[in-house]
């Protein structure tokens, strides 16, 4: 039997979707109005899965003032109230749509050590969302 | 690393589960309420889920227009506001419980070519929901 | 300070909106698809918010068994999982738009005799709803 | 009997609370994170509620066609997928908050001529949300 | 033109339907299961409405720092993860119906002076909420 | 293609994370609030998978009726409206925590004899969720 944990954060940031790589109108072609030169934002919900075996003793996978802490330091602090297309290194020169933002969340989580981290899924929406795993 | 895109999908449509290989009485016993005569309906969500690799350029699994665009015009048009026991065709001999009309709407959405069609799911009501998928 | 006491109650019905005061092709520009010849169907939800003074001694402005055995019998034996066009006497005439539904169970709920029936809100989708109350 | 309908609307913007009379200081004493310099966003939803006589013909308030029109026109073309210290005008010289935001949807919405516009409600996360009517 | 801020906050506690004023036998026929010898729990949701007018120069009908900060010192502290009957000095004598905590927390929230209260709302469960205001 | 079928089923229970194995001190470190000397509550939300081949006759996974009916007589009278410390064996050693409640709902839902059982999931609440496979 496989236990897993479910965890949600929410956070709210803008981005433009806009590529050095493609002219202007390509850029409106491909992006629409995400390509907007100002930006918009959304409120996003990142959810964390992690599994492990449940501790005997404690009776938990992992304990949440753990995990609420690392992804308040490692997550949080840098993506929430920001515009991600000035406000976080990686997306200078990645475009920030919201498969590149879940890869980037993937990797910050998966550096977590007290359990398996095995997805990580973002909400850009309520129509839209995005699964980062390493199968 | 894999990456998921999944998108909602609302319809509205009505339907009666009854079998013409049961009798009225086996319809009511194995149907209940649900085979009223005249039907009843639902606000269906439809949720697909495609994976594919990240587009190093675009930074997308699959540009969404082209996505909602094939939906629009192979699921919506047909399964929005109809009564599907008369409206779609592979519910004249078939009863439609959201079990078949989850195999119809997966059948249909693996001839999107863009992107790897993973998982269709059909939430019925805010407490039922079924899943098809490939393997 | 007044206290009010809100209940949900769901159930599925399916409808046509079409009005023999109209020639078919005037139907069609009215409601659209809703007029589709076989109805098509929603999950409804009926929100009754009922107030009254709350009872010194069981702390309740009323028990919900008694709002619950009201509703169950007065509107959810006779909605749920109907064909609201032909199974419910009062659309045989009148076309049963949200509208009109929300003025019926308003209607039907008015009669509830242990406490005051303030509003009754029926929602149709997740982006429309309809409100009726006495004032 | 008094009958409303309330209609929800869907939007993501990013806006910065800065405003021009206060120091950088007292800006951030105010508005916290919110004071970012590039701004952040929201999935905003406006939820319109009209109201007025059933048409004894038609069984509605209001033609949805008409009242999603006027929306679409009014105000989803200028506020969706935009950054709205730039591109509303309305906010080149005031501080868009919520509160501000409800307020300039309420005066566009308040010039709808097919129904009585009793309030509109503005959510800006799960947890805010902000209402503006006429009373 | 009237504006309002809802703000919602969550806390989870348990309570238990029995009163002294009722025999045994009475008890179990007015709560039932609600009257279970040592309680059950629910995630409560408070939802505050304040209002005022908008402050010109800040936008905002109340900061929500400000609001946050009295909520958590006033409310949470004393109702979040406790056992209402025996920790809550208000229910040792009163029943903790939800019409009752409705009231305490009201009543508790009308002492907050930054901005008018007009009503506090408590859900239950996702099918029951509770609203007390001071018409 | 393979079809499964989720089912959501609500409780309210309450627990107290407190383990005979820890001192006072260390049960306080560990669970923090949670470990409040009377308890505290939650609205549970348990959803149960089970797959299985559609019945060519019936378009069924499973009769929902039947599910229910096991649930109902299995689940929810020994666990709604109960404090899981006292009012079920299991926890009168276990500490119920989610995880340990999830492996005990998941244990006695494997008995299910009419579809294969592939998870339970439980949400304890909006930001927490906990499942078990067989996996």
């Amino acid at each position: 039997m496989k236990t897993t944990l479910n965890r949600r954060y929410r956070f709210s940031a803008s981005h433009r979707l806009h590529s050095a790589k493609f002219s202007d109108a390509e850029n409106w072609k491909i992006y629409g109005k995400c390509n907007s030169p100002y930006g918009h934002g959304h409120n996003y919900v990142m959810e964390v899965t992690v599994s492990g075996p449940v501790d005997g003793e404690t009776g938990m996978v992992v304990n949440l003032v753990d995990l609420d802490g690392y992804v308040q330091r490692e997550i949080l602090e840098g993506f929430d109230s920001v515009y991600l297309n000035e406000d976080v290194a990686e997306f200078k020169e990645v475009v920030p749509t919201t498969e590149n933002l879940c890869k980037e969340l993937f990797r910050r989580m998966t550096k977590f050590s007290l359990a398996k981290v095995e997805r990580v899924r973002v909400e850009e929406t309520s129509l839209n969302s995005f699964e980062c795993d390493a199968s």
